[in-house]
């Protein structure tokens, strides 16, 4: 026992430091490396993958799991939860052979840059024969997985363990329903008619300065987590302490940075509160899901960060950065336009009530291509019918319709619904806050942010993998997922926003 | 044979690509991670070196190896080259316990750690005990290696294959006495005594955007190679198409990161022309020695980047940057500022001729450790005598005496003096470069380094270790190591510029 135990516990930090470099060679490939040390850089992430996969499905290590699985009554609480989710683990990773593993890396690394090679030339061509390849690759891994029920609900459980194609087609088919219907009555309003952008460009630097103002405020600290500039923002963990989060600063969009700098500190606050002292290096140390890992980010930025006291705090460092703000725009335009909804092209750029149409419109092809009832090829296409049907409007190319995600270029089929989900459980996470903190809306204006962070820790972050990720939202919220929630958050701030 | 040759071309692949990931997490930490990151990167550095060396010394490996080694005739010419290189790499690997290898690597971390304690409280003691233990560990090495003839020569085969202390010796001794000489003859000229500093700052944008003009001009290409910023400037390759140089923009240094740019794009260029092709991911496809990579350090830094048509392409940029300098400072003054000849305590802030004396030093002092004539307890007071034998000043402090350097520290004894080896190699070709091709002035005067590029690559690059650092020049100069072209190239240099 005593031996197994050691074992265990050592290969899983083994694994967790490999885990750390992968991480860094996949940070580096996304905001410094020169572009042409991507051949190398897929070699070396391959190699990582392949040695974590080996170490992960080694007999050896399977059977000092096993020998602690069958004597779990002598073993203590935690390492008793240790035990069990490394089984469940390890059992599911020993379905894909390392040879599949190697295959996928190597193919998703080269489509990865065969989608900016697309982007560049607005020619869905050059990515396409890539994409069927990872669907064919995707088919290939539901074989092993084999779950029962839906194709599908093998690639989701990776992301959102637990959850199925039939309770989101339940969910997402209400939510579809009702995001239509309020933006319709939206649409329909005066205010929407004669809403204006705020034209202002602020330069980088104004933009860098506003971000590092607000990550500050969030307690991201400074010798745990830096900011850096990639295409796509996107939050990653070389360790414990040492979380990486980046933005992009377009210019001509007076938000984009900001608000993505808000989601993926959201990120990172939880990642930097993972479970630690016995549970460090160990599978505990992780987030249950994608989704609750979003419900955090979406927190932050729609909760928190389009809410009224926040702007408060935060409309200030915008105007000290623009005299038109400061002359001409005032607290309330500058509210609604934060909270203006337009349909648009771009999921990252949409606004509060219409991202989630861009996540179902990703969910039903995903579903379909499974299903095999759309092909890859007829996906710009269908992209821009399921466009029109949701929110009114057709990309005029592909670069701002099918190809603007990294996500499939990378291989991740059944992530997308997760950012729904999380925002689900965000606003489930907000509702309960509120009730229990009614100086919520004082502390935000003050920009005192302590008493949230301590309560998403006390009930989301210190459980880390303890739970799944509905078990700790039931615990919490008193029920899990639950889209009505959500829809009732909508429509309260929508009604008065545009008094529809 | 066709298996052993496929699995030692894999093993080299595979270990050419974990060595790519150890030079990404060492870049890393030295440029951007955050400060508590460290040590979970020591964790995730010592793991990738531990995979590293159980594959190196692996049974199997040499075994394929040895399989080889006895039937070289029936192998290629390539494959023949690769594998002696291998075998006498492994051979010598095979000889140092692993024990021993954990042992110096618990000792250097200390040992650091010391060093800047000592330095933090300039106080010698602090670092002297663990100094003895290294030195004790060195020369455990050495009966390890147990080259023939001086102990030290084992230390030195390391860095500069083939070396010996008897040869160093020869050359050092003649070096130094022609450079007191040279330095003394300086020190009685007028212009020396009226010579000053240009007391011009610029800010850390304007040093950055001169430096990528010079990396631009010398043509390190944007999509395989970057320019960061770290404490000390240093060149590192995560692959043949990736390689990263730093510098520091130290402000109140007018020089320092435009010098320190020059020199690690010298490095850069080496690193980007080794061997691809048939010897891409072998052993060959490296630099047979430091000595022959610091040639090409030098060659930029000191013999291009020195030089008075160098300075004729670069003084505007300077000038674009300061009115100072557009209004008071003539190219004249200019050029003789950039090779002001002035001795001083830091190694690392030399001028080009009093540089090497700097490296004898510590020479002398590791000779001396060895053959056991010195104690690690007398190293202050002979540091500082022999500072005030051959540069006529005394450090007024340890911190910028025996403290200066990391190196001993990290247990590189033998490593310093291939800094000279490097600079005699480098005046060697820039002279045999000039005499066959008498345009040289006006091409770099005109930034058009295409023509040296391509030299280079011809006499130096191209062969990585398929001979011997000596052979190399040899086979381009004629002769192997001659610090008289050295000499005389300083001697011309400096009698023109102080007029002696």
């Amino acid at each position: 026992m005593k031996e197994s135990l050691d074992f265990v516990y050592k290969e899983q930090k083994e694994l967790s430091t490999l885990g750390g470099i992968a991480a860094l060679l996949g940070w580096d490939q996304m905001t410094y490396m020169p572009k042409l040390g991507v051949v190398e850089r897929s070699e070396q992430s391959a190699l990582i993958s392949k040695l974590i996969h080996e170490r992960v499905i080694s007999e050896k290590f399977w059977q000092h799991i096993q020998n602690l699985s069958t004597n779990l009554d002598n073993l203590s609480e935690n390492d008793k939860a240790v035990v069990k989710r490394l089984e469940e683990d390890i059992e599911k990773s020993r379905k894909i052979p390392s040879e599949f593993i190697e295959r996928m890396s190597k193919t998703t690394t080269l489509a990865y840059q065969a989608w900016e090679e697309a982007r560049g030339k607005n020619d869905y061509n050059v990515f396409s024969s890539h994409l069927e390849k990872i669907i064919d690759l995707e088919k290939e891994y539901c074989g092993y997985i084999n779950l029962p029920g839906h194709k599908y609900d093998s690639l989701l459980d990776d992301y959102e363990e637990g959850m199925t194609v039939e309770k989101l087609k339940h969910e997402f088919s209400f939510l579809k329903k009702e995001l239509i219907e309020i933006l319709e009555k939206i649409k329909s309003s005066p205010i929407y008619e004669n809403q204006k952008e705020i034209d202002v460009k602020l330069s980088e630097e104004s933009h860098r300065k506003i971000c590092n103002v607000v990550i500050e405020k969030m307690q991201l600290p400074k010798e745990k987590a830096r900011l850096d500039v990639s295409t796509h923002p996107f939050t990653t963990s070389m360790g414990n302490d040492d979380v990486r989060i980046t933005t992009n600063f377009r210019r001509g969009d007076l938000l984009f940075s900001f608000f993505s700098t808000v989601h993926e500190a959201g990120h990172a606050l939880y990642e930097l509160n993972m479970p630690r002292d016995e549970f460090k290096n160990t599978v505990i140390s992780d987030s249950p899901s994608l989704g609750l890992h979003e419900s955090q980010s979406r927190f932050w930025e729609n909760m928190i960060g389009r809410s009224k006291p926040f702007w408060k705090l935060f409309y200030p460092f915008f105007k000290e950065e623009s005299a038109h703000l400061y002359n001409n725009v005032t607290f309330d335009e500058w509210y609604r336009y934060v909270n203006q909804v337009k349909p648009s092209m771009i999921r990252v750029e949409a606004d509060e009530l219409t991202y989630c149409l861009h996540v179902i419109l990703r969910f039903e092809l995903e579903v379909g291509l499974m299903e095999d009832k759309f092909s890859v090829n007829s996906l710009p296409q269908l992209w821009n019918e399921k466009m029109d049907e949701m929110l009114g409007i057709t990309p005029k190319n592909d670069v701002e319709g099918v190809l603007q995600d990294m996500h499939w270029s990378g291989g991740s089929i059944g992530y997308f619904p997760t950012y729904v989900i999380g925002t689900i459980y965000a606003a489930q996470l907000f509702k309960k806050l509120s009730e229990e903190n009614p100086n919520i809306n004082s502390e935000i204006e003050n920009g005192e942010f302590g008493n949230i962070l301590m309560w998403l820790r006390e009930h989301i972050h210190k459980y880390g993998r303890l739970m799944a990720a509905d078990e700790i939202i039931k615990n919490t919220c008193g029920e899990g997922l639950n889209s009505k929630i959500f829809v009732n958050y909508l429509k309260d701030k929508y009604s008065s926003l545009y008094e529809v």
